[in-house]
């Protein structure tokens, strides 16, 4: 009984998350068939019976790349159930390739263990392939995370730490060469938009990451709350990762 | 002979820039297809005679969406001649509906002219379009611009200004509506992922703001340098703005 009441609870809190959410973003009554659909969405979801939010972890460093960063952002900002927050080696203000400071509230030093890891590429990956600490960080998350993800050139990280041994990947397919030079130990794709091997998951450049995201949505809530969340964008999601429209075609 | 001087020598720092940017960025060397091109691209543009680059401005406040700002922020990140800034109404941290802080460097107070002005939509626009001293501020920054511009909800906020009064326009077709409402001397377009109607350049929601950004890097240098950006983040671009997935089938 308690279960249903509690479950009964958490539905309508979801629900009226949702009302408020598409309020908020949309300025519809929840009447209006767009928000009614919105809390459809929400409330046909099946959350994770834990009061804290789980965690997705984004690591920022000099140069990273704008877009690799912010469409998963973008994509995974309203999830149930999951906080988005930024770490950086030192925490504080980091600069994107692009030129624009984020701040990273979280250090290494002070991070706690991620459910979900994501580690964007960009120009600053020519600096933090030969970073230990930054090595070092993203081994010990990786050990607990559910899920460990990357973005463009942030595959070359991650199969730099040796993460990725043994596993299929991919990366920006601009600088695919460079990214495949950080590992033999991975099997590396030429042609996939995003790559799921395990609960590891790589995409291809910038804008990959966008579509990937989606695709994270969808495996862990459903086919109807990434629609939704893409629609919701007004971003027209390509949804197959062997659809690879910047594929290489040399061998790594 | 000076000017000439003059002129070979800003494209060869042109030249150079590009270089080294595809080198940072693809670790490609300069004699590759790719570093090439980019090369090509670069100093085939025509720029303006002037050493210091030009502003585009993007304005920040709470509850401002993400996409709305990074997706062009990506797309404008690497233009020859021009520098991105952030100005929020007091400077300082901003944070977006998606809970990720920004840092805008200048405030209303000490910001110069921009060349460019952009305006981001997002639920903080609820707040904003009743904020006399933002209002202001785009009135100001208006009279000065070459271009001003908008993604999704943003609109609502030129419009309530009254800077569009007279002009087409288009919004965020989820809160379409709400956008329209905030002005009757606009002529807002229910089908356009954005419309250009003299300096002045919106677009639909979201996602349409990266397509309208690498429409305007077409107006300023080519349909080449608008591909190639496109290409470098692996950016499926719909380039037509009357291609809108998203359009409203509603009068404003």
């Amino acid at each position: 009984m308690k279960r249903v009441v509690f479950g009964y609870l958490r539905k309508l809190g979801i629900a009226l998350l949702a009302i408020s959410g598409s309020m908020a973003l949309s300025a519809a009554p929840p009447s209006s068939p767009v928000a009614a659909q919105h809390v459809e969405n929400q409330v046909s979801l099946a959350p994770q019976p834990s009061h804290k939010p789980k965690k997705i972890g984004i690591v920022l460093f000099d140069g990273f790349e704008t877009l690799d960063v912010f469409g998963p952002v973008e994509m995974w900002g309203r999830l149930p159930d999951y906080e988005m927050v930024m770490v950086s080696q030192h925490g504080g203000p980091v600069k994107s390739a692009q030129g624009i400071e984020t701040i990273a509230p979280l250090s290494f030093a002070n991070a706690p263990q991620f459910d979900i890891l994501m580690v964007p590429g960009g120009a600053g990956t020519r600096t933090e392939v030969n970073n230990p600490e930054l090595l070092a960080f993203l081994r010990k998350q990786d050990h607990g995370t559910e899920w460990t993800t990357s973005v463009c050139t942030g595959s070359a990280l991650l199969a730099k730490a040796g993460i990725l041994d043994g596993r299929k990947a991919t990366s920006n397919k601009l600088a695919f060469r460079w990214a495949a030079s950080q590992s033999d130990k991975v099997s590396w794709q030429t042609h996939a938009r995003w790559v799921i091997d395990g609960k590891y998951i790589s995409s291809s450049g910038v804008s990959a990451g966008t579509d990937m995201a989606l695709a994270l949505v969808e495996t862990l809530y459903g086919r109807e709350l990434a629609e939704h969340t893409a629609h919701f964008t007004e971003y027209v999601w390509n949804d197959d990762p062997s659809n690879d429209p910047f594929a290489v075609n040399e061998k790594p």
